[in-house]
């Protein structure tokens, strides 16, 4: 059971006798049940009763219905309500589109639409490159995906995808200042998806790809690239590589090793694997290793094999190991994990190098938990907020975009993404990292600002 | 030349010596060209020298050239800067996305975002219907263009239809609460029109068509509401039907005739003319006379016909009337106008009935102006907010997608259209009637309500 946390959040109303004692005896049989109580509030009182709401983070479904039934079964207590604050915050969705400013006045409808918009349409038709000041393409993205590799959900459809392209919108504002708009796709063609994506495409000023599976996810990137002239990147793969450079550039300062001589072991060669393995190279690495379910990724492999592994065995594991997981580990200075729950073992700690690090980014169950990490390795990190160390792409792509709209990019190269990982490490300095304190916080205001004074730094080069 | 107004306006800086009598030299010389003062600012002011910033609306962007060059040629005055509102208003878009709570601490981010949103997903994994109550999708429409018909600028394309798209957006959200979000399409084709719009529906509760040309919005239209199950509305067609509808309701009011009695000459069968015509046959109009550049439309006309002209002139012109528009107007009691500026003549004002009730309609230059229609017309209104009896869409899109949205209809059908301009033109109480006041101010705010109110009351039927 995981901890209590706001991701199981209930508001529960409970009305009791207006007599001493009663808070007590709730806030025991809510503490003796594992819920961890957050604010209490007063809703209705008088001489013979109180109603009052408790908030209550809990582990899962079980547990909060657990609670509630610990509750029912004290004597003079009666459950008014529970409500799920998370539900609560999704009522009607989580994002608006607003004006900028209002229309309150004829005169500003006649600034805002007829007649003085037709000035800029005409400004626009008589120089497109325009449509990039006088319109919202400046600073709107559009958050694409097919809802076919939702975080640890997998395929949901589109439908079900929305509530976390709406949260990724939100990032993007609160943390970039960019506007981004889900767009949830029916569709799972790779072609069509392009199609789709170029023809609404004159709105938008950058396209971010998300939670789309592998390998299609390669495809569709590589031609929105080459057929937009507006940035397009896939969260999923670059986001995800330049955080673990970021991470890991930070890591191999406090064990005094270096990218040329590590040896890593990337567990897992989807879309986040693959373009992490690429930007390791790119920053100077020799030695990767990749395994699949299959194993160990070599020159020759012939099961299970697609276009992208082919590349991948082509490209890494120099010395041809061939074998298990276990087998790739010996030896390994870095373990990157973005593939399942609990794959990791502690005899394969064992045959780390010295100073091992480890990076268990399977989302929500890493592929090890840190605590039973800790003795074996000398640095974790995980995807999770609840531990030290967390390895989250909100870290970079509110930054990303704000430099390259900004700067009108037309696209990202792998020294943009180079730059926003030794942007994102840059921000700790040497004096402050330690063990526990490889990467910057989610919530660190500078970590945005940084990303994209580099990235308009090199677009303008 | 029109009348100076808020879609030419300038703010015009200017810097003068400190002594008596400037201020007066610099107003008449805006006034004596015809601009036309608003606010007056100072910017910095000094015992020598004074700054002011002169809003001035004007008629074209000639007219603005004529007044910054006569106050050029005024002694011990130096333009510092001339800055045009219409544009300024522009920079960088009109909308923006934004979150309805702000992500600012970990709980917030553990809600919105992972963890808890994946018990968002899963919920809607499980029951798909549950994206109306979740997302956005509750509130949220696309607006979609190919820019092949925008306002009266025609086929501009994509990124110059964005500003009215942007504009429309507003409107929505100012007067609905509507959360409307423009996509742009760079394809023309209606089938990959209806294709796109299809895949990106999961996210979307409604679909509103803009400014895409006859008559592929027909086609558009049709297929889109086969295959969808949130309403698909053209505005430009029954938009324009239902306030036009609305206006004449009132106008037969004044007038005392009847819809099953009168006969109504429309003048341009584009989208608009020929829904504005279907939805006066189901109101009960029964003589209804069509007129394109060939002239009236008749059973058994060769020249310049396609399949929907075809079905107008089966369903149209009972007595078979053939010849002219002059022709057409021959006793007719309405002259419905949505073709070119100028087109309707004073000879064909005298051809009409008595209490003749014009709409010209025709945007920005109508097809007579009505200071000339007057002495021969009881009734004229236009698509103008400088005349009396404005008939424009946006007294319907908003109300009616508001109505829509809240009570989760799958469709618009004939008898929500019909209820929606009897819900505009019942605004006006029979005794406030005029022929000055035949339909609401865009600014009454009874009217979206109403209209919502109506449309939900009869979706629930």
């Amino acid at each position: 059971m995981s901890v209590p946390g706001p991701g199981y959040s209930l508001t529960i109303r409970i009305e009791v006798k207006n007599i001493p004692g009663m808070l007590g005896k709730i806030t025991s049989a809510i503490g003796n049940a594992g819920g961890n109580i957050g604010a209490i509030d007063i809703v209705e009182i008088d001489r013979k009763h109180v109603i009052r709401d408790f908030t209550v983070n809990t582990s899962d479904e079980k547990h909060s219905a657990t609670i509630i039934e610990r509750l029912k079964a004290l004597p003079d207590v009666r459950i008014v309500n529970v409500s799920d604050r998370v539900f609560l915050a999704h009522l009607g969705g989580k994002i608006s589109v607003v004006s900028k400013y209002p229309v309150k006045t004829r005169d500003k409808l006649s600034i805002a639409y007829t007649p003085g918009v037709a000035r800029i349409c005409r400004a626009i038709s008589q120089d497109k490159e325009k449509v990039f000041q006088l319109t919202m393409k400046k600073n709107m993205i559009a958050i694409i995906t097919d809802g076919s590799a939702v975080l640890g959900l997998g395929d949901v459809g589109p439908e079900a995808a929305l509530p976390v392209m709406e949260g990724k919108a939100m990032l993007f504002k609160e943390f970039g200042g960019v506007d981004a708009f889900p767009i949830c796709l029916s569709v799972r063609d790779p072609d069509r998806i392009v199609e789709i994506v170029k023809s609404i495409s004159p709105g938008f000023g950058g396209i971010n790809l998300e939670d789309i599976s592998s390998p299609r996810c390669f495809e569709i990137e590589e031609k929105l690239t080459r057929c937009l002239d507006i940035p397009v990147f896939h969260d999923d793969q670059h986001g995800t590589a330049i955080v673990v450079l970021a991470a890991l550039l930070n890591a191999l300062k406090i064990v005094k090793k270096n990218l040329e001589q590590i040896k890593v072991v990337v567990c897992g060669v989807g879309a986040a694997g693959v373009a992490t393995t690429k930007l390791l190279i790119k920053a100077g690495v020799k030695n990767i290793i990749g395994i699949d379910r299959n194993g160990i990724l070599y020159k020759g492999r012939k099961r299970n094999m697609n276009p992208i592994k082919e590349w991948y065995a082509e490209n890494t594991n120099p010395c041809g190991v061939r074998g298990t997981l276990s087998d790739a580990l010996e030896g390994a200075d870095v373990f990157i994990g973005m593939s399942a729950p609990g794959v990791l073992g502690i005899d394969d700690l064992k045959r780390m190098a010295e100073d091992a690090i480890v990076f268990a980014l399977a989302n929500p169950e890493p592929e090890i938990m840190p605590e039973d990490a800790e003795p074996y390795v000398r640095i974790i990190a995980t995807g999770r907020s609840d531990y030290p160390n967390q390895i989250n792409n909100v870290l970079c792509f509110p930054g990303l975009f704000r430099g390259l709209l900004d700067c009108r990019a037309r696209a990202i190269d792998d020294e943009m993404k180079l730059a926003a990982a030794h942007a994102i490490a840059g921000i700790i300095k040497d004096e402050e990292l330690s063990e526990d304190y490889i990467i910057p916080s989610v919530f660190d205001k500078r970590v945005p600002k940084t990303i994209a004074h580099e990235i308009i730094r090199i677009a303008k080069r």
